[in-house]
């Protein structure tokens, strides 16, 4: 199960990610859980702690592995780097080990060309696509908004391209755009979550907004999500009923997969 | 006053942009509203309608201008651009005016290589350095956490860099990593703002998570916010304590700057 989820900053992107990570981790599956939002955090919603977390470098951040894998030192203008480079054994060698749950931290590119035709970026989208294509694990993808480094061969590969979505307009305009961008890139199993739901208003609301879509399932609205992120516990200590809907939502997926 | 708001996705940086901007243009101060996070939708909290939202063009959609103004095609690979273009008739010439207020949409390259040294950004970069710099009005800009198309030269003429912080440890996270960016590109004031506070104990959890901040003001949870997106109202009219709270930030600012 190769799970890619998106939306706008802020409407749960990362707690799903870490919910899902978990409940197919208790389900004794390994699970390698991809950080590749760089506002968002995926180790703190996966309960790894602050003072761990500072031990987390990022893949971008790795000049001597870049270099090492692409031909090309970061920040080299104009080089020319292998566009296959290795990447099967970074998973191992790179991730942080939460029990079933291998943490991928992509990071970005500090170089003023920031997201360019840089060597970081060829290696992050060939790590995503060998994550992607070639792994048995569960993979989780907690991408930002603009889907960066998924390219066409490896957005083929997303069992279950899932935009969160909370009642509002701004966050329903990305998922419009962010669902337009995907499909050009060729997903074909687009599907929305709704969170902070209140009501069935707002279920309506979301449905009527993005009509036509298919929604998996509903994360109530309740301030106990964010009293776990003020508290720095993981996300699926959160309450039992949030940890309860993402069961729902991930039962949904594996039926229309 | 050139004001730059800044946080992670989510946490109100568009919804304090958008209020700020209405409060300085109700004293009938010209404002240049600038929406440069791709992921944000300054023009919805502003008040623009979904139909009228859709005949605003971003200025990196733009290859014509692009084209005229840097010398060089959006998307030729390599080409040698202007790095100094003219820029002052944007705002008139592309701004979308809502009352005093002047929207401009900075958008994204949709180049693979976004974001990179390519004329599209070489002109947002010079577009905003003119806008801090070089203009007389109220500018106020709703960045990405990134910081992206902020230079040195452009950072030293912000009066005010504020980051929005919602209690959580990811919000907090966020917000060292952005204030520590800007610290190294050289800019001097550097305020918080705590949106979504339910008690003192979250603005004493910022306060002591980001130590030693300026803490401008703060904004209390409430889902009139989250009700006015739904609506698809603008920011200010969500409800009144809102409002009164941002002019309470906007005085603080004053004060300090």
């Amino acid at each position: 199960m190769k799970i890619a989820i998106t939306g706008k900053g802020g409407v749960g992107k990362t707690t799903l990610s870490a919910l899902l990570s978990h409940i197919y981790s208790t389900e004794g599956k390994g699970v390698i859980a991809v950080d590749a939002d760089p506002d968002a955090n995926l180790a703190a919603a996966l309960g790894v702690s602050r003072e761990e977390l500072a031990s987390i470098r990022p893949i971008a951040d790795l000049p001597e592995l870049i270099e090492e894998r692409t031909g090309v030192k970061p920040g080299t203008p104009g080089g020319i780097f292998k566009l296959n480079p290795k990447v099967d054994d970074i998973p191992e060698g790179f991730g942080y080990s939460i029990g079933n749950i291998t943490l991928l931290v992509m990071g970005k590119s500090r170089s003023a060309a920031s997201g360019c035709y840089c060597p970081e970026s060829a290696l992050l989208r060939r790590l995503l696509k060998h994550l992607i294509v070639e792994r048995d694990e569960v993979v989780i993808v907690d991408m930002e908004a603009g889907i960066e480094h998924l390219t066409r061969g490896t957005s083929e590969g997303v069992d279950g391209f899932i935009v969160v979505v909370e009642p509002g307009q701004r966050s329903v305009q990305t998922a419009q755009t962010v669902m337009r961008l995907a499909g050009e890139l060729g997903v074909q199993k687009i599907f929305a979550v709704a969170n902070k739901v209140r009501n069935e208003e707002d279920i309506a609301f979301i449905k009527d907004a993005l009509e036509g879509i298919d929604l998996l399932g509903s994360i109530s609205f309740n301030t106990d999500i964010m009293e776990a992120d003020v508290k720095g516990l993981p996300s699926y200590m959160s309450s039992d009923t949030v940890v309860d809907e993402a069961r729902k939502i991930k039962g949904n997926l594996e039926g229309r997969v």
